[in-house]
């Protein structure tokens, strides 16, 4: 019989900032009784994942072990925490447990995919425990940049965790609950924390984070000097900056209209789960056309330069009506999320062409992180003392400085990264397992692995260009007619003239000294065709293409 | 008789930052002679020009006017300033004058296309004179992060322009001439400065740029203080920061072997043409072994993440016989260019995943602009006092800003973009036509319009995937065979079973009961065919892929 152990799993969040997903579990080994911490998604780019709609991660191990999975929850309800909900949870199928308004997100994406939601539980914070297996779990109200965002202390046999979910440390967040630093050391001192698992997305971030509340007076002196119309974008989630925006649209005289189904959702779901209490009166889309410019403010999505959200509509013209001119100010209260620089550049620029000021977060004083700062990561650290600190919610750069500036304040650190199976019983974490992780995509309405080939495929046809050679035979692998070319991404000219020209003329000169034996042969003639198709085009376009060929055989009747 | 005017049109790099081309005339209206400053290039990114090699300005306009063309002036060696001088040079046949560095990098550049040096012209800096027609033109040298920078003195019967070039105020650049105010305030004495065509890169940097000197202690301290191997990066041409990274190499007792073609080429040009005079003794990789890791240095090219640079295959794994360690230390001496973070982030956590600590310009201390900012602009307004300035080099909002601050400054000012043809022979710059720009495609060994449709097929493979459907008819448009679909990253599988399946009941369903009048009309039967695989596709696979649709039509013989 063999021991009880703690264990942590990350298949997702842990060397990446992205799609979190976080198992524990307790018991013998091999046999632990599990619960999943967050089911998030990431985004797709063109370079890695070209017509890709979201990323999820690969739940495989979880699926496997369906009949020790104990419960699912939600830390907030950002999508790289829930946004894998609605497409995963049939494999699951665990009750999900979340706090209000996070529950009320989880509803809508159940809904959305047709799953009961019968699963779905409403928690209170602390001291409402949640029993899960062996597992006792409380939410621990945090600051971060959208409402009822959790901490979980998760006790077990073993001892004490916290898991951190987002944060920061802010007294004043505007919506819902302020920091405050007893509500972390009457945890630690009711049981002793054996391991605190925690977010590392600002560790590079040397100045202590400022309150949500400090940006209220600079937005709202900004757009009170300002005639024309006024738009502003920020994370459609972001309802705490939306009251701000909002607040400051009210102290300059201008009605508020909100434009982008995410932001109008996440305003309601605030407003109906308590939340938003007091947001200012909105006009729509379609009466924002009859209130004057000067009194007028759009809140608006769009703020990473996604091509379809509002901001980028509004940059490419007409958009619900609106029109953006000379004399107009657009604010990005948010910051960009790297990799997202060039399309939010593309909407900046196209801006300054209509003559529109643009403000963004330079300086800092329209925009605060919703993470906590390398200062409030260390304060965090002293609050809870835990035993070991496990950095999460990173790339790698980020965990292993995480990881480094817990040691030098004496905590016991480790790097774990997605697919490590850490064990935490003893006094430091150890690594017991390597599981084999990785990525689903969901490709229309399809869910296809990573390493399929498909997206791969993609990738190759937009750097080479895809030729398609057809050549027919008949059953005495006699060619009938001439083998065909079509060229798609390819250039139509090479040096000496039409590329399917030479394409044709080499293929046919080939298929017409061919032999029998090569003839009848579909994977030779098939990789013959293939390599003069390369060496031609190499020749006349200096680039080898990706190739299809289709040997057609017709069977007599 | 219309009067003579003087003319400036750029062709590219006004409105974008990247493959500047400006052209400047004197004449009767639509007969002036004409000089062109600059021929540079600009690089492809995955979202908008998979597969492209290199991307330069569209000269068709200068081409249909080579009677016209005078000379070609280029400021100095960057990519986006003289890489297109080997790919374009045949068109325009035109003498070109550079300064000896310059003139070198272009002799390598026209060898290397195997165009005859014989139009290659160096010039020493003013008082020495290009005459060009009308033109008379002198290299003015300018402090910048390559060797030899120039802006250019442009007289004119109209007047006297200075075009800038790309320049820093740095009386210490460590290599090469150091800047003068006084260069620049005779040559607004000697002639009233009509136009300045100006550099806009760093508009936005509201502090007084910082010279190269300020780096050499930070770096020296940071290298002195490392025992493993030390690696360094940046930009291939900036012979200063070589300098620099070298010197402190030595300073720490370390020989330095540099790594990647691009940097040695530079280095070798920096020092034929005398530019660079005392570069510590360097090491070839292959000896580079044999030194203890604590007495050697690399310096690497790939700063911005390039996939094939040596910073890139270190990255990865082992390069040239170098391996990275943990206790090594990689150092970014370089500001990463938007659209590049992902690539350049990628990398440093592979370095973090083998141990290495990493060091970026976040700080300042490592790295400085090779660009004048906005304090450093408005001094150079104030040096030369022009009547009119004309922001250059750079996107839309730098131009913007840029004449802005010109214009507040008391200064006549006008954005003017790719295209737009302005006269300057008045009080201010007057729109006189607007001229079709574009760009051209270095795709393999092909040129390529942006336009021709090669690229946004391969954009919309890459998105959508391809499925290619072969149906054979013979001499009476009846169908031999069945229609036959193959996938190329489309995924395999639908709502139903394989996607192939489905495609092929469907069409051959289709095909059996088609009349022999849609049979017969290819174009009516390729389009039918299409419209039955993108929805079977959206039913199966929920998105619509690229189809090509081979009809073959089997003669009798």
């Amino acid at each position: 019989m063999s021991a009880n152990r703690l264990i942590y799993l990350p298949l997702g969040g842990a060397g990446e900032i992205g799609m979190n997903c976080y198992v524990y579990g307790y018991g013998p080994a091999g046999k632990e009784r599990l619960i999943l911490v967050d089911l998030g998604v990431t985004f797709p780019d063109m370079d890695t994942t070209p017509g890709v709609d979201v990323i999820m991660p690969d739940i495989s191990w979880l699926e496997a072990r369906l009949d020790r999975l104990e419960a699912i929850f939600i830390t907030h309800a950002h999508e790289d925490h829930i946004g894998a909900l609605g497409h995963l949870w049939p494999r699951l199928k665990a009750p999900v447990y979340a706090r209000r308004f996070t529950a009320a997100i989880a509803k809508l994406k159940m809904e959305e995919h047709g799953h009961s939601t019968a699963s779905l539980h409403v928690v209170a914070s602390r001291p409402e425990t949640v029993e899960a297996g062996p597992f006792r779990v409380q939410f621990v109200p945090v600051s971060h940049s959208i409402p009822e965002s959790a901490a979980l202390v998760i006790d077990t046999p073993a001892g004490r965790i916290v898991h951190s979910g987002d944060f920061k440390l802010d007294p004043t967040p505007m919506v819902g609950e302020g920091w405050e630093d007893a509500r972390f050391t009457e945890i630690a001192a009711e049981r002793p924390v054996k391991a605190l698992m925690c977010d590392s997305t600002n560790v590079f971030s040397l100045h202590a984070g400022r309150s949500e509340a400090t940006i209220r007076e600079p937005i709202r002196d900004l757009i009170k000097g300002h005639s024309g119309l006024v738009v502003a974008t920020t994370f459609a989630s972001n309802v705490a900056r939306l009251k701000t925006l909002a607040e400051a649209a009210r102290a300059a005289d201008r009605t508020v209209c909100l434009m982008g189904r995410a932001m109008k959702r996440m305003v309601s779901v605030a407003q109906e789960t308590g939340v938003l209490t007091d947001f200012p009166r909105t006009v729509s889309p379609e009466d924002a056309g009859d209130v004057p410019r000067g009194n007028l403010m759009l809140i608006v999505t769009g703020s990473q330069g996604e091509r379809r959200a509002a901001t980028a509509q509004l940059s490419r013209g007409k958009y619900l009506g609106m029109e953006l001119k000379k004399g107009d100010l657009f604010l990005f209260s948010s910051k960009t999320i790297p990799g997202n620089e060039r399309e939010v550049l593309k909407i900046v620029n196209a801006f300054s062409e209509m003559g529109v000021d643009v403000m963004d977060d330079a300086g800092g004083k329209y925009h605060v992180s919703g993470h906590a700062n390398r200062p409030d990561l260390e304060h965090m650290h002293r609050l809870l003392l835990p035993d070991m600190l496990i950095p999460m919610h990173g790339e790698h750069r980020h965990l292993r400085e995480h990881a480094r500036i817990a040691t030098e304040g004496g905590i016991v650190s480790d790097i774990v990264t997605n697919g490590m199976m850490v064990d935490l019983t003893g006094d430091a974490p150890k690594v017991v397992d390597y599981i084999e992780t990785g990525r689903l995509y969901l490709d229309g309405s399809v869910l296809i692995g990573a390493m399929d080939g498909v997206v791969r495929d993609r990738i190759r046809l937009a750097l080479n260009g895809h030729v398609m050679v057809t050549v027919i035979l008949d059953d005495d692998s006699d060619t009938l007619g001439d083998a065909w070319v079509e060229l798609r991404g390819v250039p139509q000219n090479g040096r000496g003239g039409p590329l399917v020209d030479a394409l044709e003329e080499e293929l046919n000169a080939f298929l017409n000294g061919a032999g029998k034996k090569l003839l009848r042969d579909d994977d030779k003639l098939d990789e013959a065709l293939r390599r003069i198709v390369r060496q031609v085009s190499m020749e006349e376009i200096g680039k080898k293409p990706e190739v299809t060929v289709v040997v057609s055989r017709l069977m007599a009747e």
